[in-house]
């Protein structure tokens, strides 16, 4: 399907740019700062694909690698005025992480795990790219401080599960989980939902 | 072995609690916390699985994912309270090592690697989630500035590979090689015995 | 080629002690001290082992556990004399990471990469043991920061992929590439050159 292809592209342009907004902000230099939008955009799938030993997509299939590398020039060159796209990519980062996580249930469906590890491995394709971003920055990493978009992609990753066992069509699968991702982490950003704060006033000081 | 299982449950409950306890401490939400308890349990068996190329275990058998996500909530919620049982989980974490070098010794040998390497797999797999743990949570790893257990880990891989081409009956093997890593622990938490310390005073000011 | 190995085993002694100089700042202990000059010297070939799923070259090799050991031993006895051979260290570092690249490029080739993956493999060989050093002690990975040897891994292993295809022989091929990595990095250190700076005066303060 052109269509995912074209999410798919999107996403990981908005994955390589936050890599990119954050090596900026660590001031790393072109190397540090190529590697840092490498590892945020593939780094989930390649740990995916690692854990359920099959060959890692991005070293057969170079489109990653000139779209990050594009993406990455375009960054730092644009830097100053990505304020201006900022929704935008923000757009497209939400897009990213729903087809990341429906990929990741796909894969693990395909391999015969089961349902618990098909919806932990949607999780971590779309989560621990950036993971892998902050402990390269030497930062806890912000998706367990703050949650972002990890249960959107739980639960996106289960009605993906539980759809897949019907007799609805793949398309049709595809679009309601990834609608719930993609709905889920926009109402939690409108409203600022996070997951309950489990530390008491007193623990927090 | 009926037993063996228990083992290596009361040693992934106990893990699987070191783990929340640090993520605690550093503040993180119910994801991470859950994130960092799973990683400090499984991460070193994971480690072990991907050197030697065999299929990951936790993601075929959920045991561990339910024991984990149970001792997590359990140690969220009684976080207060787990000072009254800090002696169990020290026992309970003593005996988990001892097995996890075990089964890391154990799988070496049966993919055929030489000895050394054997003995590294026994110690990774009982050290590397700890490891793995404390990256997550921006420290430097606990085990390599005070080392707690890697040489009882060292010795009780040694023993058991070496025991391992005896007639001994393999049970007998795992007891008393088992008990080796349990005795050098407690002796060194008991004494305070510790590495020799390589720094001069004036290196350490 | 015995050249091949001695100029293999050189390169693991200079990458070993770097971990051991690192380990030592942080003031880890002995056997945080033995893991750092492990990590460093084999995890680069370890990640591009895993990520082309083939068998991790240390692991059957136990040359490189030896050398790895008997450095460490080395570089902690004689910490304090190390400065006198600081020269000799460097020239190994630079050899050594002049055949990691080429042996990267080459296991890359093996497994029938496309050109681009077979170029970065080679330089994550040469590069990605001190990277995971570095996170291991906590510190953002230097060669991010303040890059030292990158661009001449990227040139050789260029190099030497161009070359592969041409009718010169296999040796003359690593010479004339393990030659531009070294060159290259010599050149950088004493005319002090490298990356350009994309930050702005404003932006580094």
């Amino acid at each position: 399907m052109k269509l995912i292809l074209l999410i798919d592209i999107l996403g990981t342009v908005a994955f390589a740019i936050s890599g990119v907004l954050t090596a900026l902000n660590k001031r790393l230099d072109p190397f540090g700062i190529l590697i840092i939008a490498f590892v945020t955009a593939v780094g989930g799938g390649t740990l995916r694909d690692i854990l359920i030993d099959v060959p890692v997509a991005w070293m057969r299939n170079l489109t990653y690698v000139y779209v990050i590398v594009g993406s990455a020039i375009f960054a730092v060159v644009f830097r100053k005025r990505l304020g201006y796209i900022r929704k935008s990519l923000f757009l497209f980062d939400t897009i990213g992480i729903a087809l990341y996580t429906i990929v990741g249930v796909e894969k693990g469906i395909a391999s015969g795990f089961p349902p618990v590890i098909c919806v932990a491995l949607g999780t971590m394709t779309a989560c621990f790219g950036g993971v892998l971003r902050d402990i390269l920055c030497n930062e806890i990493p912000i998706i367990f401080r703050k949650e972002i978009y990890a249960t959107a992609c739980i639960l996106g990753a289960t009605a993906y599960f539980l759809l897949h066992n019907t007799p609805l069509k793949e398309d049709f699968i595809v679009i309601i989980s990834g609608a719930i991702v993609i709905i889920v982490r926009l109402l939690a950003v409108s409203f600022r939902l996070s997951l309950p704060n489990i530390y008491t006033k007193q623990e927090m000081e």
